[in-house]
C-alpha cells in the first residue's frame, strides 16, 4: 500500500512539473517543440554569468554526427540545435559548486537554408518554463534571435562548439 | 581530391585526439571503460570554481530511468553516472559566457550494493584526458574518491541531483 502511495506520488510530481510535448503550443513562427529531446545527446555545456544561468546543448543525430565529423560550418540542414537553461544555484554539500536550479527555458535552433533563409538558414524557436510557454508575440521574435547571434554569423550563426570528448 | 584530403586530415584528427573505447585500460579496481557513454543522456551539468571546471553527467538507461522517476535514494543497481569534466575557458564572442576548455577526465560511478559494498556500494573509475589514462596507482585510489563523496552519504554518495527537465 506504501509502495502504490509513493508510486501516485511520484506520478502527480510528474504531472505538476512538466507538460507532454504533444500538448505544447507551437512557437509564433510555426516551429514545434521537437519530439523526445530530452533523449538527444550532448554537443556541449556552457554558462553565463551575466544572468547566472547554465546549460547543456543537446543535438538531434544530424547535429550530433556533424559535431563529431566537424561539419559544423555550415551545419548541414536537418540538423537541431536544443539549449536547456536553468538558473545557476549553488550546491549545499559543495560550497564552490555550481548546480542547476530552476528551469527557464529550452531553445532549439533548425537548419533549414532555404526554409529559414530569412534568419540566417535557421529557424529559432523557444518555450518558457517547466509549462514550456512558445516565447514571442509574434513571428518577429526571430528576429531578435538573430540580432543576438550575429557576432557568430562567421560560424554559421552558432555560439556553441562542440565540446572534445575521449 | 581536395575533398579526400580534407576527409584524411578529418581522419587523422580523430585518431589523434581520441583512443577506441576497447583500446583503454580499466581502472585499478578493474572497473572498464563503459562502452558508448559519449551516446547517454543527460542527468545534469555542474561546474566548480575552486577548479576552474565545468562538466555534464550523463546516465545509462538504468540510471536515466531512476533518475526521472525520482528513484535516487538510494540509486538501483546497474545505474552507471558519468562526468565529462573540462577546463571552464571563456567563449570567445560572448565574454560572459563560459565553455568547455580542454578535456580533464571522464570518471564514473557504477551502483552495485553487493560488489561495491566496501565502498558504499559504489565502484568508482576515472580515465584522464584524451587518451583515456587509468587513473590510480592501486586499487586503493577508491579511498579518495569515497572521502570525497563523505559529505554526500546521506543522498547514496552522489553529489548529483537530476536537473528538472520540462
Amino acid at each position: 500500500m506504501q509502495r502504490q502511495i509513493l508510486l501516485l506520488a511520484a506520478c502527480c510530481i510528474g504531472l505538476s512539473t512538466a507538460v507532454a510535448a504533444d500538448k505544447v503550443g507551437p512557437a509564433p513562427n510555426g516551429i514545434t517543440l521537437p519530439a523526445g529531446y530530452k533523449d538527444w545527446r550532448v554537443i556541449s555545456v556552457s554558462s553565463r554569468t551575466d544572468n547566472n544561468t547554465m546549460r547543456v546543448i543537446l543535438g538531434n543525430d544530424v547535429a550530433i554526427a556533424a559535431a563529431r565529423e566537424g561539419r559544423i560550418n555550415p551545419w548541414p540542414n536537418g540538423a537541431i540545435l536544443g539549449k536547456v537553461v536553468w538558473k545557476s544555484d549553488k550546491d549545499k554539500h559543495w560550497e564552490k559548486a555550481v548546480v542547476p536550479g530552476n528551469l527557464v527555458h529550452a531553445e532549439f535552433m533548425t537548419k533549414d537554408s532555404k526554409k529559414y533563409a530569412s534568419t540566417g538558414g535557421w529557424g529559432y524557436a523557444r518555450w518558457l518554463g517547466l509549462d514550456q510557454k512558445p516565447y514571442g508575440k509574434d513571428a518577429n521574435f526571430a528576429n531578435e534571435c538573430v540580432a543576438c547571434h550575429t557576432p557568430v554569423k562567421g560560424q554559421d550563426w552558432v555560439y556553441t562548439r562542440p565540446a572534445r570528448f575521449p
